[in-house]
């Protein structure tokens, strides 16, 4: 009998999101939710198409990529969320696809400018691009420099985790994290969104301004802040 | 026996038609249906997913919005909403979505033209897009002061809310309404609709000629005028 | 009984392809279907929307617009649909829409050039924008003179209504044809996804040169000439 | 008993994913699986809508373009397919479709930019845009030319068909191949997204630079490479 059966269900339930969200075709996409006080996250094996993944095939690694349990290997990007669940503690649940409005920020290597309230309810900035990577870490440990890639581009712009559960990497696509699996899985969707408003945006007028701080505030706090009483 | 079981049933069914026109994701919207002879209005409750709303989670609400019925709290729009229907006495329904090119139209901060006849069949004007509101009417009373915003922009440019059921409030998004909530919703689909059209006509030919007047006035009055006889 | 069974179902069949190939949204849009022996056409009941429509609201006109049979009104558009079966004698069928790309296009008053062998395969010119109605006209008979207005268009662009089944009218939208009331939707369809691939085209490359003449000719004669093979 | 059972299975069984893929409307394309043993390839007929194919409609013809088995006429492209199978020994699939961007770019007549990761997971280099065939080819024996056309494309650019398994025909469309029928099936998938993404890119960042050297040969090599470890 496993010990992560639950943690499996959660991690497969979050993958099934994707196909349904549109956000992924074939396999182009993997969640993975972690269990702190057993040390370990589940994540989606390699390879496998959506139409027949299985709960049983999700495979459990611990924070150093050691297969814990599962006969599958796991998804190629494992060492990305090994890295961010071990640098980012508050975070339960990590996303990656390449939704399409998403991806095309991150090939044109341009932040998603925070053009809307849309935008401002869930970030208090812009999504930040990570910019591509060095050709040494690339020939290196290149999933795993994802991950440092992705933490230096959150340190050097000084945003917050907990605050931009987003990023882009750059010429490759979207990450997103989240309290658990299903919050990732919410922010991927959430980021696409944004993503193909922006570009629409831009489109119409190439002049838009940027949202004033005022209202950035305001609708940061009236869902996120103390008094928080946000809900359509 | 709640009085009020016909209005949230009006309210329910309107509500969830949006997923069903693609107007929403998760809980990107609300629709509202008022009772002028209780003094009420009944409001999706805030924070609930479409997927899980029932017909009974729906709030009743006064226009001074106090919760009359209901165990959750209404939506964090509801004061918009009962701005409106105090100020204008026409109205039996309202709807509010973060539709796609709806918004990036908002985010442009730019009024959508009046390109041709579809447009023209639902509106005598452009699609009015309010400018964003002053720092202290956000820190105030944020929700109340959007109501206001739409009242302004309308006594601004001199239109009537009897010919043009829509407005964009400029960086967040579309409001619409009607004689009552479905019509509402179905004017937000035409928005939806419009707005497209006229993004891919901007991106076709940048000097697109507005609709000629002749035009204008023969479309709206088949459809709305006295000897109306419009119909596909 | 009536004598015009086979016709409305025929007529009923071809509108409710409309909806499932998403060219209409609520009522936007009619399709007729013409009778010749019996001088008659079937048309879409006037502000029906499709999801309600049954066979039998189907409205029997002649091409004097008199109502031959049925209860409800004929769709607003129908003595544009009188006037070119009236003039135009090897046509069975009649659609109209406002599909998204195709009004685009109408409301940018341009023709849509003829970028590809997907047009070539249906078209041997560009698809033609009949130009905007004088005033006089707009206040006159205004659906007869939209009939007139398309006549026009090709006489004047000197077009075969054979070879080309379909026009855009500016700042209005598609009207197409065909042998039949089916081949009239198939044409609808097909004009969306030539207006669509148009509209990127000149989006990826604005000096995107048309078609030349020897692939022109080679698509359209190997699917409509003599010893046409065509079939993909 | 047919010789061809299974081939014309796996045929069918390709065929029909182009619809659910969104790849056709209509009859707009084609899919043909070889076996080299036999020396025949099975390929959809002529002229049949997706929706009414059967399994036994699908057309067996030798690679001199004679039918084998079969009652209706093979695609009007087949000598297109069957030019391929003859030159390239190792494809055991081709797909055809007009799929909506992909068309666009071949209208446009440019190659699709190597933007990202998504493209350089399946190909080393731009997808080539073979340029529009001469006159004289066109007016002579034209499906059997477009394999050519195909075919000097790869020659003069210098690229393998085993690393680039698709191709844009100028003005027409996309051909793609693979192991089987399958995998020629997913490519144009594949190819379908990339092409969506690439116009994102240039009309986000018309300045966008091509992925760096280091990053193409990366992808492509962790998923084809003598150690792949790919799969998301």
């Amino acid at each position: 009998m496993s010990n992560y059966k639950e943690l499996k269900r959660d991690c497969y339930n979050a993958n099934m999101e994707l196909p349904k969200l549109d956000l992924v075709v074939y396999t182009f996409g993997n969640v993975s939710a972690v269990d702190r006080n057993q040390g370990v996250f589940a994540i989606k094996p390699s390879g496998v198409p959506y139409e027949t993944l299985r709960e049983e095939d999700i495979v459990i690694v611990d924070f150093e990529n050691k297969i814990v349990e599962g006969k599958m290997r796991p998804s190629s990007d494992t060492k990305t969320h090994a890295f961010l669940y071990k640098h980012w503690q508050h975070i339960g649940g990590i996303c990656h696809t390449h939704s399409c409005y998403a991806v095309s920020w991150a090939q044109a290597q341009m932040d998603i400018p925070l053009f809307g309230t849309t935008h401002a309810d869930h970030n208090t900035s812009d999504i930040p691009c990570a910019p591509p990577m060095s050709d040494a870490n690339i020939a290196g440990d290149y999933e795993h420099m994802t991950g440092q890639q992705i933490l230096d581009c959150f340190n050097e712009k000084n945003i917050s985790y907990k605050e931009v559960e987003m990023v882009l990497i750059g010429n490759h696509g979207p990450f997103t994290w989240g309290k658990d699996a299903k919050k990732a899985v919410y922010n991927s969707k959430v980021l696409e969104e944004i993503a193909r408003m922006a570009y629409l945006t831009l489109q119409i007028n190439p002049n838009a301004p940027r949202l004033k701080e005022a209202l950035i505030k305001k609708h940061y706090e009236r869902k996120h802040g103390e008094g928080a009483y946000y809900g359509q």
